[in-house]
């Protein structure tokens, strides 16, 4: 007993990797960069190539505290060598994690789920509101991702109406993008968040002219794939409103954007002053281990007691719980919100300078280290430079900064860093994307 | 930087994890046992609690090479605090990882896509199908469960015909289930298999009559929920073309069975002499870090290439990919599909001749390490003894030896432990078993 040898796992080279992804991998699997890289190493908010080359990543924002964090490395550490197993025993860590999860929420959302991804966590966020409500439609943001199961692509218009795509099923009802820079009402008309939000009755009333009733509204609380977009100011709360009265409870998807990178709250769905019914998680909530969460009213839990029994075979082992809890440790003790606030502040600022003298930059926006730069090719027709995008970024992997692009044209630069994104990194960034603006003007 | 003390994690009494756990937990978590146990550390086929007594785990078929198996944490361990990072770089892991677990499949099946679960593999085995096919109807057995989320709950007799289900949704077919023990076609009737597989028959044309086509036949390789129930054998060849001949592909479920856990080979699909389209993956693939697995043919992965990326945040990372590589050393160095092979004949014999003297077994079944044994109030009525299989489980509870049921009529002593139950611990549940019957009676 216990005498396996580990197999040594053979270096190969990346053009080896690639051949053997093409013969052994999922085909539909794309490859970051024209030239991928081959990483092997992970720390803080730099990721290092087999030569070394060390690469600041404004990539991960699942990697949250930083590549490889000692704390939530050691805290994993301890506990696979002690003890992984399902949740129908009694265990510390899960209890703990629940309740110092719960804490960060406003009092009313107390119920804890956990999950393995950010898709299961949506995908019972669904299960949850259908069961509460009775009834099935819902009522999606235009744009939006929630996930990759096929529950998830049925209600994401980024997936149903991208490339591949078998469109808008009946049951889904797509709302406008409340898109202050291209949508159809901009930033300085006071009435744009509620006009936008205005559209929920457009879904409703078609949901009703099915014979339907909504269960759910998903919304981010700053959309992702949409293209980095700030709710415009009371959105949320008009659209909840709009969504309630037709008796839908409302979910907030904080799987991107949640633990503190909107830097002024924790969960960034306190920047619109409203309270969901449920918030799900992902992503950044282990640092890269594989968890996800709903979060939820005490009233909505229990009415999903029906006789079926939530279990998930892995999800709350006390392994992802004590990965979890470092990472609310290390959030907490190295201010890591407040970093986010703070770096995200001086970049939001850096970058709106940058527009005034670079007429390719038609829209910057945020809020903490999760920031979208719109690249335009015409300042008043707001055309997408998609290419140019794919420039900037391929620019900067040269000049080793990773970035990836997003949105509806794929022209905004998506800027998510780990939340150790300092001061210094920012202005790092900030020279080589300006050489890069002007290399291309 | 890095100056996190991670809070060390409160020790509370059963009775306070409990509180908690009604407080801020998935109210619809059950618990194990009546009085659950508070499990503290896990050693090969060893549970601990906090007052250091020994559980023989029998139930635990995710940590399949034992618990805490130090190939498996080493693994886990100096991986994560190197890199853990998404599939869009270039990494020797997940390469290693896809060709090392491709050997252990017929040819045929060569492409591997990752996830994070059985769950999220059984919800993507099912989007290859449906694009593969073009078609969207589905054949299940009665009873199985494949997944929690909205979809599998859609297509698992187990949830959607049992508690708090909402019945067989239209576009889902069941299939009889197999079981020659407790169906229409008994063991010894040398057609039962071919008989059981005709019910094919019925589900296509039933799909037919709605003008649809099937997508996918799901079977689990034994099945789990539906009683430990062995596949008679042929079924699997004849099932699998009526299926084949009326579109559909498929699918053998071997997220509880695979990894060596039946003995005579590495697959269970095998012992029918058959070669799904698909294979999906789960529980014990990592020895319970969370990951899953699709296996199918190059054909149906190019097929699935439409635009559609299947990109999954936390699948496929170097960290699970690592411990998975770790899982197939440790299988095949300590020789664990021999260990189930053996101890698993030696069981089954056992339980055998133990029927003969305890009229309360109606029915012994299984293969390697996963075997059934059914109790019944009557050898002829094969009445479910339900009460008394659930106090069997609280006797060995009482004397250390954790097991579960499971079947239909939840009167299966369902035995599934970690791969290193050895020849001793057997014959000490043999022993336990024997006194747990003579008390009954």
């Amino acid at each position: 007993m216990y005498n396996t040898i580990a197999k040594p796992i053979p270096q190969r080279s990346a053009e080896e990797i690639i051949q053997l992804r093409r013969q052994h991998l999922n085909p539909t699997l794309s490859m970051s960069y024209q030239e991928p890289i081959k990483m092997v190493r992970g720390r803080g908010a730099y990721l290092y190539d087999e030569q070394g080359n060390a690469y600041l990543d404004m990539v991960n924002n699942v990697c949250h505290v930083g590549h490889c964090h000692p704390t939530v490395v050691a805290a994993g550490q301890a506990q696979m060598a002690e003890l992984n197993t399902n949740t129908r025993y009694l265990h510390d860590n899960i209890v703990e994690y629940a309740q110092r999860l719960a804490v960060t929420f406003p009092k009313e959302l107390s119920v804890v789920f956990l999950t393995n991804s950010g898709t299961e966590a949506n995908d019972l966020a669904l299960r949850i509101a259908k069961t509460y409500t009775q009834n099935n439609d819902i009522i999606v943001v235009d744009h939006a991702y929630h996930g990759n199961s096929p529950t998830m692509i049925e209600l994401s218009p980024y997936k149903f109406d991208g490339k591949g795509g078998r469109g808008r099923p009946a049951q889904i009802q797509v709302a406008e993008i409340p898109d202050d820079y291209r949508g159809q009402f901009r930033r300085g008309d006071s009435k744009a968040a509620l006009q936008y939000a205005n559209d929920l009755h457009r879904c409703i009333q078609a949901i009703h002219d099915r014979g339907a009733k909504p269960a759910a509204f998903y919304c981010e609380s700053i959309l992702g794939c949409g293209g980095q977009v700030v709710l415009p100011q009371g959105y949320l709360a008009a659209a909840y409103a709009h969504a309630r009265a037709a008796g839908a409870v409302c979910i907030a998807d904080e799987v991107q954007v949640g633990f503190g990178r909107s830097g002024q709250h924790f969960w960034a769905f306190e920047s619109q002053n409203v309270i969901p019914d449920i918030v799900t998680l992902g992503k950044p909530i282990c640092n890269g281990h594989p968890m996800g969460a709903v979060v939820t009213r005490p009233e909505i839990a229990q009415a999903f007691i029906t006789g079926m029994e939530y279990f998930n075979t892995f999800a709350g082992n006390p392994v992802s719980c004590a990965m979890g809890l470092a990472v609310l440790d290390v959030i907490e003790q190295e201010q890591l919100q407040k970093n986010a606030a703070e770096v995200g502040a001086f970049l939001l600022e850096a970058l709106m300078n940058l527009k005034t003298q670079h007429p390719l930059i038609g829209d910057v926006r945020g809020m903490g280290l999760f920031i979208g730069v719109e690249l335009v090719k015409d300042q008043t027709l707001r055309t997408p430079a998609t290419q140019e995008c794919k420039c900037v970024i391929e620019y900067l992997k040269a000049h080793r900064i990773l970035l990836s692009s997003d949105g509806p044209y794929d022209n905004v630069l998506k800027i998510k860093p780990p939340l150790v994104f300092s001061l210094a990194n920012a202005k790092e960034f900030l020279n080589c994307l300006e050489e890069a603006l002007k290399t291309l003007s």
